[in-house]
């Protein structure tokens, strides 16, 4: 038996692990108490929110998806009577249906089960304590994390395994993708739309606390939570971790044909130990003597991390792996790290950043604008930094094992991108946990659970806040190396669809590429602008949908007893609308990549996945972290700092979380989404372009 | 007599004439009535003020500069006990002292126009009537256009004349723009100080109108539009203007080598014919029948355009020059006024953006600031598209005159560059006038002429700050154009340095130059945020001191007869923290590029200028558009729009003016020189990166 074939049927074992384990940790979480009705019946409106919107968004996107299957299938990887070959083009339509599916599956488990926990972690907040509660928040998100990695390893190797073909795998890969440009924008949109509307109508105009059940928006906004946060992070995830593994094997393919050496197993090695170190992370985590939450999250990622270094580095010696191309591996996951804990200054309240934006609300909100914009533009410079660092150090190392030829060095780009989201199934866990721990402070307001567990429900919300900050840093920068080495996909598939090497490189001197290049850096700017204009109108529309029902629904604004507003009339605005935004800024970036692809070439298309690159990671990182900032910076105003709850300082802050909002879980997110699909539609036209182009 | 020569001689013959007209346009100005004492009085506050910052600044940048000749004696081009020739380095000393002199030297005059022409501005708006008054402004600011193109179209005929010597020309342009980075930095900070406290204080803690007299910073605010729009601005355009042409003369000093055509003639040729066509622009400037400020200024832009392709056509007929070199002038210019057109569009009320961000203000401050963001991203496009379509489309024209070779090409991207900024007379002329009537406005307000006049500056004010949003997106554009082909003039003095072709372009796979490019586009952002928080930290210092004047300044706030604020006090905070704020920012993105090239050398420098570029159009465009959108939008609520005055949307309105402000006028025009000077050090070490790098 081969590595290959060895490391196949490991893949699918730790895989199914995965899924055992997910398994177990739901009926941990189902098994947890939940006595309170008014909870119950509150999280079932929640429930029932979510399920309806993805029920809604997948049927959107099962016909885009359709209609994609049906001109990849006449078109890909060559027209179908143009040298193409029927079967080989089915075979990517199969790659990519999978793709979308096995995404949206790990989308319904992850909603399932977070509708879920959150009941259990506000039950357990009040019966049992804060340690109790953060276990079932954080085994709830653990198993959204095991779903997505579980199935995009699982769905990664099915594919290797039957196909052993590489444009078979970017087609997957494109699959998940384009189902979480979807996921992502559409759940940015609608979990915002909820958010600001809920706050504006609810804490601004009339004064009344967050999550007050006779605001008729705040179903909506924790139903955003869940679709947002967990459905739409999950399936960026899926994504970036399924084009990472694409990417490194389609170049570990190329490779291993010129040299003779199978590197795919590697691939396989690598990512079945990331998911195997993931497992033992979730269940060491607990909280430590300090019942310090935002601890508890931080110190299994880094027990993650090691054991991830120490298994690959036994794996690597066992069957006599490239070190170098471990070491890139390494290099990738340490700097991943460092972005991670730099992202953490940036948005975390006990450092400079966030008090200075808090003092600087107290000279209004303009100045709470600047300075965390500010902020937010320098924070780009460690992570921006700290990629081109890994990127310049993997290629370094990887590219003696094949001199003169690029595709040694892009793909120890690659294995940079797969060590740095080795540990991904941490990280959706980390992230999932936010909204169900956000979600379960709901509920105990909403049902009033008592003060001490809202006491325990914030403190653990607040710890999902900070983490997410760290976590999107990584996914960002994960994303950005991927990319990178999706531009040595690209050319490689350019190269074989031409049968002899036409390229190699991409010469900003090169006016097709710097065209390229300038339109790229456009796209993530508008992108973002059209997903937050969308936030923008969708949020006038319910805003006069909530004045609408507090006008009209008599003894609603009083709290009578036996009023309750209409929950579902504001979720369907969020859905509706959230579905009907996404589509213009989902297609825009597709059909100005086949544009640019088509008027210059495969050099302008080099060029314009470059400026994509650069441009979306610092409007990603910027967006993300301004936003992050803004949060803590009124969440430590909340705590007293800077005159406290309700001073001018803390009405400036409330502002700048508003804009921080759509920054932070809306547009900056989904850029890395964008950035890949784009990366992955130019890899899969390559042909396209290389025999119809303008210039 | 060679073409060359002949167009050195015409060059400084029509440097001569702009500097006779300058000469009349100020004794025509000079010429004007001014007799109210009160306005005289306050006048010459704001001329001393402006003068004594001027004095300031220029006495840092002395020590700056010094400090920067010794520097560039000892080791540029080539260290000078290391094969440099003495003589040679002592060129490039003389050619940077004479591009900050020449610059200085521009802005000292524009100062000293503009603070007598608001005096008359303001007087003819009382005696006169709308005409006479725009006449004073417009030819104020013409003396400033003049000044600034004639001084530099001297400097740059000189230095060839004397030097025929490329890198001395990079020196000449180094000086210029290092004077421009502190000067375009340092009066942003100033002017955005004094605006935002003022208004701070004045509009929205106390109610008082703009421009009251009892505001100690309204003498500060006054002298920052001077400081910053007139001579920080001037040397912005002085820069580009300079470097444009430097770096045409670089390419085609290379070319002709080459060819055996000396291409150099045409530069000259054209940079004169441009500075002729805004001379008859200037002069044929006055108000038609409507009596529309707006519509006089945008005609003699478009007049001059016209003139100058007539002008430039005659002459490529009748001295047989290179018609595809004309082309890509041509297309410079085209793509130029295409770009003003669309910064019109989202900036201009009378257009859908402001109108959107104007109702958006209704809803809260929060919805003003994301839409205005989400507006100005979307204004990116059509802007880097144009850019990349000149680039390739002078490019390609151009490329076929020497094939093989791409400095042919980039010959043609830099031609294309010295076309749109060919009538930069009149785009300084443009820009000048604006700060100009804002000041004319101020002393009609503090020296109460009445309500006709007020009316009437007010007009003429506002057709500034459209015009303003035109000229800026012109000015951004034609750096960037320019900047592309400061990156072929790196990559020709590389080769000249290693003498022979070590470098053919940058390979975007090539993880020195991807490492570069993450690094170069972080700096802009980062550059940018280190200049807003400077205004942040400035305004706050101002604040507190126009807090303590009106605590301590008895019979103050009320108005009393005789009572007069301490301006001066203001002034100098504004002074020595706009001094002080922004040596770091200007150091940093310097030792940023110095340590680049000393770790990736010369591949990574050139990733670092193509990411520094494409981050810092991308970021410039951004901010100001958005600025100045958010600033009309308040205008337009201010008119009369969605509530007017005092509404809850004109204060969510003056919000996002406060955050536009730097963002319009510090951070956004200074990135521009920002990326020149990053280019210009990056060219005058290359044979330093060359020989002593890291990798």
């Amino acid at each position: 038996m081969s590595n290959l074939d060895l490391f196949l049927i490991i893949s699918i074992l730790v895989s199914a692990l995965a899924f055992c384990f997910a398994a177990w940790l739901y009926r941990w979480v189902k098994a947890q108490p939940s006595s309170n009705e008014r909870v119950e019946e509150i999280g079932s409106y929640i429930r029932k929110g979510a399920k309806t919107f993805l029920r809604k968004e997948y049927l959107v996107l099962a016909k885009f998806c359709g209609a994609a299957a049906i001109l990849i299938f006449i078109f890909l990887p060559a027209p179908i009577w143009k040298g193409g070959s029927i079967l080989q083009n089915l075979t990517i339509v199969i790659a990519y249906l999978c793709g979308t599916i096995f995404s949206a599956f790990a989308g319904k488990i992850g909603i399932a089960v977070a509708t879920m926990a959150n009941i259990k972690t506000a039950e357990s907040a009040r019966s049992g304590g804060i340690r109790p509660s953060f276990l079932s928040a954080f085994r709830g998100g653990a198993v959204m994390g095991m779903a997505v990695v579980g199935s995009s390893l699982l769905g990664v190797t099915l594919v290797m395994a039957i196909t052993h073909d590489s444009t078979a795998l970017l087609g997957f890969s494109f699959g998940a993708s384009s189902l979480a440009l979807f996921a992502k924008a559409g759940g940015g949109i609608f979990t915002k739309t909820a958010d600001i509307s809920a706050d504006l109508v609810g804490k601004v105009e009339l004064g009344i606390p967050e999550d007050d059940p006779r605001n008729p928006a705040v179903i909506a906004d924790n139903v955003g939570d869940n679709v947002g946060d967990v459905a739409g992070m999950g399936a960026d995830l899926f994504d970036s971790n399924v084009a990472s593994m694409a990417s490194a094997l389609v170049m570990a393919i190329a490779l291993g044909n010129k040299m003779g050496v199978d590197y795919s197993a590697m691939v396989f090695c690598y990512a079945a130990l990331g998911l195997l170190s993931s497992i033992f992370g979730v269940m060491a985590a607990r909280m430590g003597k300090k019942d310090d939450p935002t601890m508890a999250l931080n110190m299994s990622t880094y027990l993650t991390t090691g054991i991830f270094a120490v298994l690959t580095a036994g794996a690597t010696y066992i069957f006599r792996f490239d070190w170098r191309i471990w070491g890139a591996t390494a290099i990738g996951l340490l700097v991943g790290v460092i972005i991670g804990i730099t992202s953490d200054y940036f948005t975390n309240d006990d450092k400079k950043p966030v008090r200075n934006v808090a003092k600087a609300s107290e000279s209004g909100p303009a100045f709470t604008i600047l300075s965390g914009i500010s902020y937010g533009f320098l924070s780009v410079l460690p992570s921006m930094v700290g990629i081109g660092i890994s990127a310049m150090i993997s290629y370094n190392l990887c590219a003696s094992i094949s001199p003169e030829d690029p595709i040694a060095g892009m793909f120890g780009i690659s294995m940079a991108a797969v060590g740095m989201l080795s540990i991904v199934g941490m990280i959706i866990s980390n992230d999932a946990y936010g909204p169900i721990a956000d979600n379960a402070r709901g509920l105990v307001e909403m049902g009033d659970l008592g003060d001490e567990a809202l006491k325990i429900t914030d403190s653990l919300d607040s710890a999902g806040n900070t983490v997410k900050a760290v976590t999107k840093g990584f996914a960002i920068a994960a994303a950005g190396l991927t990319i990178i080495s999706l531009l040595g996909a690209f050319m490689s598939e350019v190269n074989e669809a031409a049968g002899s090497v036409v390229l190699n490189g991409f010469d900003i001197i090169n006016p097709l590429v710097f065209f390229g290049m300038m339109v790229g850096a456009a796209i993530p700017a508008v992108f973002s602008a059209m997903l937050m204009l969308g936030v923008d109108r969708n949020a006038q529309r319910m805003v006069a949908e909530i004045h609408r029902q507090f006008r009209e629904i008599k003894g609603l604004k009083e709290g009578k007893p036996g009023v309750v507003p209409e929950y579902d009339k504001c979720i369907d605005i969020a859905t509706d609308g959230a579905l009907k935004e996404l589509i213009p800024a989902g297609f825009f970036s597709i059909i100005v990549t086949i544009a640019v692809g088509f008027i210059g070439g495969v050099n302008a298309i080099g060029g314009y996945l470059a400026g994509n690159i650069v441009s979306g990671l610092l409007l990603a990182l910027f967006m993300s972290n301004s936003g992050g900032l803004w949060d803590n910076a009124k969440k430590y105003i909340e705590a007293g700092g800077n005159g406290g709850k309700g001073s001018d300082a803390h009405k400036s802050a409330v502002i700048g979380d508003t804009v921080g909002d759509p920054f932070k879980d809306t547009a900056g997110p989904s850029i890395n989404t964008q950035i890949t699909v784009v990366s992955l539609v130019a890899s899969l036209m390559a042909s396209l372009f290389l025999s119809f182009s303008l210039f």
